[in-house]
């Protein structure tokens, strides 16, 4: 076979990230296909375009969001934000329930852990990290890649202290090794919250409409940063479209995916459906039961669980439908053909890999070091088996004294002096704990780790052997002082020295278990990580060789942008359209939870526009972390919000289904409609330009 | 390739059913392979010793038994009669917990629901229903034989009545459907309980252990069958050998495996691996947290849901690790490659199947069939939308209505004469009903149900356009009649007429959904059991003409002999001994429960030897159904009391994994030194023959 034969086979052979389906893609700023745009739908998207859009987009703690106004306002998802509006809310009243309408400056109050970062600088330092990991082996190269990505987002926060304005620098990985660059942000640590509308109305259908379409959800909300007291200034924003988008017309999704697995081998994938998804999901579903079966105990016990609930329904939907695509044989059977294809690219192209080196046996054979320690890893060091959150401020405590003496280079990752901000900013921050569901998931989680690793482990002989799950929980969480933040902060500021004389039961905990973990996590870092790792970067240089960079990464939560259009899909026969209506959702209301239209809704019912858009679903490639991203047109303008995907766009963690994966977006014509008619938000129109 | 070495290679093909790996086998009694038992173990096993096995055996609800005395005293597990121990149990007193003891016949006291019956003979009906189905399609053969078998059991029941003893005559069908038998059995109604030993005992190491092995567990129950008021007389009993088997012993268990799945082909196993194991692994999970929350609300709850509880732990392990065999590729590629072969043994022998016949392609596409009407089977026809005792009362009572007027054959099959006195016996029985539980369990399922079918569904629309599921299980649980026996043997006695002007909610919802769910299950049988069943016919008839008798049929909960060795196994490297001794559970035990050992026991203690062994291990080839099966020596006397398997065993539900599937069983000198030195249990000691 001819390379150029060979080639095309290889791009016929559906390979997740090979180039483009059309539409599909999570493209970087530094490497958007304006070429595709303008020769598939004669649109120009130049520099001057991307630029404006990227400085108008913005990062939140898992979401997207982008500024809407020159006053610092946002427009992102409401259920982006349904934490800030649970540490909110009272036994009396709940903010999720009855949404939130700050009428002036004063009232707009602020989420304590919410940031807000947006991504003024790209810089490729790929060569910097070859020329360091030169010559290493695997496992030495993992330890000084990590090092010197550490030392370049110092250097570069270090430099920007001197400028009037400090940046944020992370680190990125793309395409699994391939090209490493630093990104630049600036991060506004006070965030408020101005207004969304009520849960009723937000997350119209609840849990059973999650992932479907159609749909009938205004997931809205603003937000505002602030910086020094004041709002801040925002002369890179986006004006918004109200007359919504057409069918078929040019959209691009500008945001922040969270994380796909495009490129992982067979032998991962495999992994992946055999070990990590099935327990995943058991231990999903029944942390489902026990908190569906707590919020029955009371009012107050209903309000503090359902936030916790939510997410945890989300996570178990999107798990399901992760399992039912790595069950379907032909897909992976194409994996294996495109694996296949790759190896015979090497075979035909000497001195692409070191004589006799087979990155997918060396990742399959990892998969073997995997398998023996998934679950320990699991229960210990990713602490499935001390769910709580008071926990988490232990671990968090104690390793942060054990790390911060040593020099910022061999710290672990997550303790870098780059990192200690925000940890320090999550430990003092004022958010409420509830001790039932701080017993409840610890009980239930030692419970799981003694099922899982057996009653003969050490760890769960050692915590178990006089006590049982719910009296160790019952003891831990009431003994525990962290759930205040100035005894968390009193830890903090005496490093070592403090951590070691507490008494605190959690911390004594988190100290009587950490070696263990950490013993874990260097196997997993040593046997796996750093074999996946380079790995993936060597069929990452041979996937370069063969597509170059016609292809695109995986998405690693930074900032991405793609093209594609408003529409349907084809559900066993029957066409899905792409826009819902007002109408309908007056019609599907059963006046129960999750189907309850609110009142204001109902009162202004009459002078409403029935007929107006509500939903509209694109066939945007998108995943978790585009929560609250701006859909936008060919002129730069906001003309939807997506929110959620369809049911099929959870496959799309390992390949875009071009036919029946879709995005879901809130039309901005229903949010003018809503605004204006509904919420009568006089202020918010003026600021975000809506004449009426 | 030569018919001999295509044979050989059948047979080399790791066919699950295939020629026994030796001890491999759940063998019928007419079927036995004593040639090779003398062979590899110089033992003569004739049709003496068989038939007094046979005799001496008890099928239960779901479980085995053993006469052990001959005034009917039967040995059996404390775990299958946990559900009796529930009944009886009080809000002061857990039966589980405690145990019980009856002194004199007059403690003995009865199980409602439970039944023992005796395989008194075999009749072989495949020559019958061969000549009834002739030349029909897939379609009318099955309906055909459906008619055959009822027919067939109801001469058998009607004849028996002229003679002293009544028979339950059931037709078994056997190599998916190579074979078809008519087994008359000896039923016991009254049922009572005489003896178990403490739940802390009977169930050492709890959930922890279930399937775990080296293992604690004094799972016993000794049951005595009744007949008028009076012990039966039990001629043929086992003998009981107190010094237990030796390592390496060649042992048998004669009991009622319920059900395997060896014979099914790749597409429905991958069915089973895709479409009905996951969300059914995520139904019991959540259940079970649901189940564990409710338990914490108070005593008396936890009380009422730990028998429910135990038994869906057991489920979900089992289902657990269904889907890990399943997903074992290798395993897979195994079963594909024997089909292959059998494909290839057809095309190079004409006439062992029609022209153009391919039983498997036929399957397959019956798979489609099947996924397409998976779930809404499942939630509407199997009712796992309306987990409800009281529903299932409701149920029985609106199909019995419907289909008791109908001629015998054209029935449903479950409603047929042969059926309706265990119906009866069922709807008339006192057995507690907790509406808090049937609240739980009924709310859940719908919300369940309204997930998965969707609030669209028609069904779902109409039950919870304006009830949430809570509201709605409220009302129906408080507000049906149905927990009174009187009132459902009023509607059982009453007919078409009582249930049809019925005003109970229960009933009502029965009805309403009846016809939903009745479309349902004739698409099933027409579109997908019609199908699964000629084809595999067609396929047994393949492997017949292959293997012949040498094969063994999958378990259908009819009495099997198997036989093996007393051995451990190999478990990553470290052998796992055979045996367990008394010493080491006091060194395991806690405290705390489930590793909380008896105060009868603790007071023992010094008078025990505690070098007895405890548990063994046997590599029987058993499954559930198996658990209270004598495990018998040579010379027919029973060492052993199965009631659990490794967790290696449960993938014998798909095939035999020789080197690790391992059955677990008491040791019959542990009973013997519970019974004397723990519970100084005079009486039954001189019954069952203990000197002491």
């Amino acid at each position: 076979m001819s390379d150029r034969r060979f080639a095309a086979a290889l791009i016929a052979a559906a390979c997740a990230a090979s180039p483009a389906v059309a539409d599909e893609g999570m493209w970087t700023f530094d490497n958007f296909p304006s070429a595709a745009v303008a020769k598939e739908h004669g649109v120009d998207i130049g520099p001057a375009w991307l630029e404006r859009v990227r400085l108008s987009v913005v990062r939140l703690a898992g979401c997207t969001a982008s500024f809407v106004s020159d006053r610092g306002l946002m427009l992102t998802n409401h259920h982006c934000i349904e934490g800030c509006l649970a540490q909110h809310s009272t036994r009396e009243k709940s903010l999720i329930e009855s949404g939130v309408f700050a009428k002036s400056r004063d009232e707009e109050f602020r989420c304590a852990t919410q940031i807000a970062d947006v991504l003024v600088e790209l810089e490729d330092i790929t060569p910097a990290v070859a020329i360091a990991t030169r010559e290493l082996d695997d496992r030495q190269a993992k330890e000084r890649r990590r090092q010197t990505l550490t030392t370049l987002e110092q250097r570069c926060e270090d430099t920007s202290k001197t400028s009037p304005n400090t940046l944020k620098c992370e680190s990125v990985t793309l395409y699994g090794g391939g090209q490493y660059w630093l990104y630049k942000y600036r991060r506004y640590t006070d965030v408020r919250l101005v207004f969304t509308p009520e849960g009723g109305i937000a997350a119209f259908g609840g849990d059973p409409d999650n992932f479907q379409y159609p749909r009938w959800g205004l997931d809205m909300a603003l937000l505002r940063a602030y910086s020094d007291g004041k709002p801040v200034d925002t002369p890179n924003h986006f004006a918004i479209d109200f007359d919504g988008p057409k069918a078929g017309e040019l959209v691009f999704v500008a945001g922040h995916p969270g994380s796909t697995d495009r490129q992982l081998t067979v032998a991962q994938l495999q992994t992946m459906r055999d070990g990590v998804l099935p327990p995943a999901l058991l231990r999903t579903s029944e942390l489902r039961g026990r908190y569906s079966q707590f919020a029955k105990t009371s009012p107050e016990a209903e309000r503090i669980v359902r936030d916790p609930l939510n997410g945890l329904e989300n996570s178990l939907k999107v798990q399901r439908k992760l399992l039912d695509a790595l069950l379907d044989d032909r897909q992976m059977q194409r994996k294996r053909d495109e694996e296949q294809r790759l190896r015979e690219f090497v075979a035909t192209h000497r001195g692409q890999l070191p004589a006799n080196d087979d990155p997918w046996a060396r990742i399959e054979t990892a998969q073997d070091a995997q398998a023996a320690i998934l679950l320990p890893y699991g229960y210990l060091e990713d602490a499935a088996g001390f769910n709580s959150r008071l926990f988490r401020y232990a671990r968090l405590l104690i390793r942060a004294a054990a790390e911060r003496p040593k020099s910022n280079t061999d710290r672990l990752r997550e303790y870098t002096d780059a990192s200690l901000p925000r940890i320090e900013q999550q430990l003092g921050a004022q958010v409420p704990i509830y001790p039932e569901l701080e017993r409840l998931t610890l009980s239930y989680s030692l419970e799981r780790m003694r099922e899982w690793l057996g009653p003969d482990h050490p760890v769960v002989r050692r915590l178990l052997s006089t006590e049982s799950p719910d009296s160790l929980a019952a003891a831990l969480v009431d003994g525990s002082k962290l759930a205040d933040p100035a005894v968390r902060m009193a830890l903090w500021n005496g490093g070592q020295a403090a951590v070691e004389a507490s008494q605190d039961p959690m911390i004594a905990l988190a100290r009587d278990i950490d070696a263990e973990a950490r013993a874990l996590r260097s196997r997993q870092e040593s046997e796996v990580d750093a074999v996946n790792e380079v790995g993936g970067e060597a069929i990452a240089k041979v996937r370069f060789a063969a597509l170059g960079t016609t292809a695109y990464p995986d998405a690693t939560f930074t900032l991405r942008l793609n093209y594609g259009t408003v529409q349907g899909w084809s559900e066993n026969g029957t066409a899905i359209e792409p826009f819902t209506r007002l109408s309908r959702l007056f019609e599907r209301a059963t006046g129960q939870a999750p189907f309850a239209v609110p009142d204001t809704w109902q009162r202004a019912r009459a002078t409403l526009d029935l007929d107006t858009p509500f939903n509209l679903s694109t066939n945007s490639d998108i995943v978790g972390g585009n929560s609250g991203s701006p859909l936008i047109n060919a002129a730069g303008k906001i003309v939807g919000l997506i929110f959620d995907g369809n049911i099929h766009s959870i496959s799309g963690a390992y390949w875009f289904d071009a036919e029946k994966n879709r995005a879901v977006a809130v039309d901005t014509t229903i949010i003018r409609e809503a605004l204006t008619k509904v919420y009568h938000a006089q202020a918010l129109l003026d600021e975000i330009g809506i004449t009426y």
